[in-house]
């Protein structure tokens, strides 16, 4: 019996793994350009981390979770997203309290949700994800979401659409919650029962029902711009004019919630626009959550993130036919005839891969001719031919691909010619 | 009550995240030149891969392995290890049946182990590894050697020393079996339970028994060496040779033994020699696995490869006070006066991000002294003042911080001025 890939988990195998090597490469760059600094969380944490973090009444802790019990008795948790882990660590290692403030973070890495598995999502998938903790200041918000945008552009991404909103602060979202009750509450047996759980728990959350989506109080519910307070108004403002004037266009949609108890303020989501790529439209959300440090027992610290899936990136690049800029071809092919001029192509190969050069030869004993083959399906630039004969005279030919062109080098100045170095 | 980090993994934080960073980009890099190509594999598999790639009677999966039941009733594992993984992709993805041979494959990432913690040896932490799949020469074996000793190199460590052997063919490693069981059979009751199980299950596993090290028989026991069929001595001998010619420096050493049943032929070990690493001084570790393909449902394979650990590298990198060359430091920091002249620069610090710069600002609302102080603790090349006088002037004043010279530039032209683009 052979053994298979776990259900909802994928292989990234040569020729896909340099297009995630550019992509994470790119997020990288962009994240230095914008002095975001990496951490690295383990890849699970204790449960209640989640449950905590993530919330109690969400679909992810409710029916997602790899949740298991390690050999030493503890509940411990494959991370579902990045931002609790994050939040731990800079409560735990007390981040707030360092000289450079906002801290500003970014990882990468896999997560993991026991879901139905479909096209881009997947029960194991990988997130690039940022977090800036401790500045209230619009700007940091403008900055997010422009290095989100920045970061899909620069990968020739196009119909990209950035819906923001804003869910405000405690005193608008309390005055919304009433609405909402309010709204929804003389008929809340129409809907469904996650619905009527989450009217008194989490009103909220009801917009974002898929099951009800289509019934007629989910279009004239009340909206949280109509009850946000001075303050958030002003704010929400504040973080619009400064994408304006930074050139990043945007659309006000006032359905766009994120609905936990600790995410407030700014909210927001990347769309992909237009067909090719799939029910899911969405490549990543991101918006404040200036509760959740000291829900996790860190100091009031106002915090705002985004997250993305790495996997619908590939596939939204996919879908424009955009062919990433990844050369995976060698710059050298050793080719060797006779024993002792293989043995020697060898130890070549070893020396010009010491100088910097991407190079390869035979190992199964082929005959020249095939070869000569496996060089031009590595997309040799040059191939090197070495027989017995070259070897007595101590020089190897050197074959240029591109030109056809071929001279003969001293064997002991191969490294040195090839380099460019005299 | 404050939610702590899960016992024996860690938080990789900015400032060490970098030193990672660098040690990865340098593992794609040699890679490359060695024409290894990444393959990336699910962070947990189906237990019964592990049982059957590991091995039933080792402590990996007798003792060590986060093993648990998703919520569809599999049991799946946390990878302890990646040879396992990369092999059952090897098999269920047919590379066996690709047009480029040997498959030459690298992996990095997080395993798991459940193990008590200490120094060098974390529950999760980090392997980088590659395996060559489908070629019997020795040059290959010579090959992966080299890239190890290679990186190592390239990262600036001394003091390695590769100790390498060979476990024979399956005719040698009969007789040498054999020749085990003769030897410490009758003395066996003087052993430790788990050697009195290894004695006819796996005897070879006795010589790396930590309890029983002392033991007389451990010292005099019969040598792999002495039972190595011709094919198999004639194999070391060109390992061995071929080492030579490449300049790779090893020493043989007949008590290095890797205990699965279908490792065979080469082995070797790559240690730290000298104080100040602690109790651990392997720093990696590989060998052929000619039967695990085969073994994983797949055809008669011949494969070899290494694990390192990229913690203990760093740690070993530490120890030798060998900074890796990472730099943190920002290009530009804007320092702003006056809420108008704060809010254009964020939108001058986005043109600048835009243009490939690394730039940040205060967004804290800190006053000007304040903020250069920040500019210095970020290490900027320049830093950018911009008050509401200038912001009128349409200028900005630019300040090269290792000069100290200053210059007024016309703000329309900043980012083209900057980036050396006039």
């Amino acid at each position: 019996m052979d053994i298979k890939i776990p259900r909802g988990t994928q292989d990234i195998k040569p020729g896909d793994a340099e297009k995630w090597q550019f992509v994470e490469q790119k997020a990288h760059e962009i994240c230095a350009r914008y002095n975001y600094k990496e951490i690295r969380t383990p890849v699970f944490e204790h449960t209640e981390l989640f449950q905590r973090g993530v919330g109690e009444t969400t679909d992810i802790v409710q029916k997602e979770m790899y949740t298991f019990t390690d050999l030493g008795d503890r509940s411990l948790t494959l991370r579902p997203e990045g931002t609790a882990s994050v939040v731990r660590s800079f409560v735990e290692n007390k981040l707030y309290g360092q000289a450079e403030q906002p801290v500003k973070l970014y990882y990468t890495g896999p997560m993991f949700r026991y879901e139905r598995p479909q096209s881009g999502r997947m029960r194991q998938f990988v997130q690039f994800g940022i977090e800036a903790l401790g500045s209230e200041d619009p700007a940091v918000d403008a900055e997010v979401m422009a290095l989100a945008m920045d970061f899909y552009e620069e990968l020739g991404l196009s119909g990209l659409k950035l819906v923001i909103n804003s869910l405000g602060d405690q005193e608008s979202r309390k005055a919304h919650r009433e609405a909402l009750v309010n709204h929804f509450e003389p008929r809340i047996s129409e809907f469904c029962t996650d619905c009527q759980e989450r009217l008194h728990t989490n009103p909220l959350r009801i917009l974002d029902c898929k099951t009800d989506a289509a019934h007629e109080l989910m279009h004239n519910a009340p909206s949280i711009l109509d009850y946000l307070s001075e303050a958030s108004t002003q704010y929400f403002e504040e973080v619009k004019s400064l994408l304006d004037e930074m050139g990043v266009a945007y659309v006000v949609d006032d359905t766009l919630v994120r609905g936990l108890d600790y995410y407030n303020s700014t909210a927001f989501e990347i769309m992909l626009e237009g067909e090719g790529f799939g029910a899911i439209s969405t490549l990543s959300g991101g918006g404040r959550y200036n509760g959740l440090v000291e829900e996790l027992g860190g100091p009031a610290t106002p915090g705002i993130g985004f997250a993305m899936s790495i996997e619908r990136l590939l596939m939204a690049l996919e879908s424009q036919g955009i062919e990433l800029p990844v050369n995976a071809g060698l710059d050298v092919y050793m080719v060797t005839m006779g024993e002792a001029a293989d043995r020697k192509g060898s130890v070549l190969l070893h020396q010009l891969r010491k100088a910097g050069l991407k190079a390869d030869k035979d190992y199964l004993g082929r005959k020249p001719k095939a070869q000569f083959k496996d060089a031009d399906r590595k997309q040799a630039d040059i191939t090197l031919i070495l027989g017995d004969q070259e070897l007595e005279a101590g020089v190897i030919n050197v074959k240029y691909m591109a030109s056809g062109e071929q001279e003969e080098v001293a064997i002991e100045q191969l490294a040195e010619r090839l380099t460019g170095g005299y």
